[in-house]
């Protein structure tokens, strides 16, 4: 059976149990707590050298690292991935892009204020106006497509989903994006996500 | 045919010209002068709202854009794409570490030390210290595998070698790691890279 290695306040690890969960992909879930440092023990370390999750181990006992890569592997051949070869390269875009223009903005502010308690004063000021930036061009994506990648749900939209929806607990204000907003809501039926 | 819109100083932009060269996919190149501020120009803008090179246009019209999403574009079906589906899931895992893990700290010195001319005291002391956690996980991973995803060149090694090869003007040190050297060696010959 898979494993998953995450912690619930992850969204990079939510991502993986969202899609093994969607596609019916039986797993068990073992808590590793990012705040505590239970990804930099030498126990973690030894069985993931890059000592961050989600982290999987597969049936037959190989393992694999980064989120996106993980979801890749398990939704491959489903309908989460377009079979059209420039629908995924779209959706590859953004999974890249949610990797180095996204999470580290939406991600790491909210990180930042919620589990390490900075101040807006302490925040790098970097993070808000890239986590705004970040939302400004889904949204401006999203006046051309109903989702991020084409017409139908994708891992584009799981990956950017798990963020997306907590960006309020980074101290973003959604507003100015109405059509993320309505994607959000549209995004998390489609994949099942309410909590 | 396919349009490259890169810049030759960006490791990123490198990768999409190597792979287009190696696979004989026919291109034209559109310089776009990086540090002259030339993929924010409103006319760049309104081709990738996204502001960032490399950026292709395809054939038919279509767009994409990130680095690695178009190699995995490009070489879709080819040698360089692993046809099993464990290894271009690890393929794909050091797709995503490279952008968050190892571009953001090795390519990023390097670029402020020689493009912005920053001195030493100027720089976020990270960026040395992940860039060199970076080339020591690449170099454990060296010990287990000849190429970062298995036993034959990559993508991955597309990627990693884009910037890991331009280190020293980052002012990195690689003597402590003789697999990574000797691997960037063997890249740049399995790949045809020379310059």
């Amino acid at each position: 059976m898979l494993t998953i290695y995450g912690d619930p306040i992850s969204g990079n690890c939510m991502k993986v149990r969202w899609v093994a969960e969607l596609l019916g992909v039986p797993f068990e879930w073992r808590d590793v707590d990012v705040v505590e440092g239970e990804a930099r023990t030498p126990a973690f370390l030894a069985l993931n050298p890059a000592g961050k999750v989600p982290f999987v181990v597969l049936a037959d006992g190989r393992s694999l690292s980064e989120s996106n890569a993980i979801i890749l592997h398990l939704a491959d051949g489903s309908a989460l991935v377009p079979t059209d070869a420039f629908e995924r390269a779209v959706m590859l875009q953004w999974l890249f892009w949610e990797q180095y223009s996204h999470e580290p903005y939406v991600a790491v502010r909210r990180f930042q204020i919620r589990y390490l308690g900075k101040t807006p004063e302490e925040l790098d000021p970097r993070l808000l106006e890239r986590g705004e930036a970040a939302f400004a061009l889904m949204e401006r994506r999203l006046g051309e497509s109903a989702f991020m990648a084409c017409a139908a749900p994708t891992l584009a939209d799981v990956s950017l989903l798990a963020y997306t929806r907590l960006a309020h607990e980074g101290g973003f204000d959604l507003a100015p994006f109405p059509r993320l907003r309505d994607w959000i809501a549209r995004a998390e039926a489609a994949l099942g996500v309410s909590a």
